[in-house]
């Protein structure tokens, strides 16, 4: 089988478990949507979880790469983190894009009981946080966010509110969430305040430990 | 079968459900895991599917139930939502309950494929939805957020951040990035501010219209 071939191959297998995802995807579905041969998925993949780890990688190299775009330079700054959100929330609302994100839709579906699979996306959600957090460093340096932001925690609220957008997206909540969502993540990252940053949750149930929210 | 014994049953099933989802789960998994017989759920339930909807209208009845509590009150207002928050939060990072929740998992892994899932799962969405919003109307009566929020986009917004919240749970990523992601929800909330809340998203791609985003 050519490299070509094998590619085309892999792409149309992402598509299947994008809409499906894994365990509602039959070995036999890949087969017959993919043109596949059973010998092939063996041979070049060992098994369906070898043919779904090449297809994740392969979401995070061709869709993935895609909307991260913004934020791949060294100075991405406060407005790549804006052009971030508002591609993801483009894509989002798209009527096929209701299907949400292959690699945020695993992390819920197969992750917790795939160690192979939970890596891929961890290393993902690393990537994901380490961009971020390097935009929100560069937007302080600009003092486009106040000096005293803590970035580990904006970065940490940031890819939340990724895998937030995403699983809307596959939810049966209606464009005009996926809206609203989107544009008060951001509104709530341009007022940032330190200042008023400081509510600490606390480790206990609420109610059992005073004052420890405000 | 008795009333109690069904009850017990589906809790069970509801857990085994919670776990692994619905795809994942074979009948034979159920009946060796509640002790249902192939029969009484044929008879009772009509199907594997129907077993699921039951355990997640129980799940609705028994899990979600406890969390909303803070929100049940008609005066509910700013502390109840933060109060609703902490309760997830806290559920959220428990070894066990790095399953997430099963609402949500199903928003994502189920809803997209099978309409009367997608029922439940939207009620649900809706249900919160409102219980939110009478709180942020509540919030702007009391003066503890500004009289001019649009209470719509709030409660849209924090719908989100619950579902972010529940898929973050079911991630790889660690507790740390838990906790700053609801003390950053929440701190948001606290400094809401409508005349920094407007920025808009276009329907267009970003980069495509000039002044859309700021």
């Amino acid at each position: 089988m050519g490299r070509v071939r094998v590619e085309e191959r892999l792409d149309q297998a992402m598509h299947v478990f994008w809409e499906r995802g894994y365990w509602d995807t039959s070995l036999d579905q890949l087969i017959d949507r993919t043109g596949l041969h059973r010998a092939e998925v063996y041979g070049k993949f060992g098994s369906k979880r070898g043919l779904f780890q090449a297809a994740l990688r392969r979401y995070r190299e061709k869709v993935i790469a895609v909307f991260l775009e913004p934020l791949d330079g060294p100075d991405a700054a406060l407005a790549d983190i804006t052009r971030f959100f508002a591609g993801i929330h483009c894509a989002a609302v798209e009527p096929e894009r209701r299907l949400g994100c292959l690699m945020i839709s695993t992390a819920s579906e197969v992750s917790p009981h795939v160690p192979s699979v939970a890596r891929i996306v961890s290393n993902y959600l690393d990537e994901l946080r380490a961009l971020l957090r390097r935009a929100c460093v560069n937007a302080r340096k600009r003092r486009e966010l106040p000096s005293s932001i803590d970035v580990d925690q904006v970065a940490d609220y940031l890819v939340g509110s990724v895998l937030g957008l995403w699983v809307l997206a596959r939810s049966p909540a209606p464009d005009t969430v996926l809206r609203h969502y989107v544009e008060a993540v951001l509104a709530s990252l341009h007022r940032w305040d330190p200042k008023r940053g400081d509510l600490r949750l606390g480790d206990r149930a609420p109610g059992k430990r005073r004052g420890a929210h405000r």
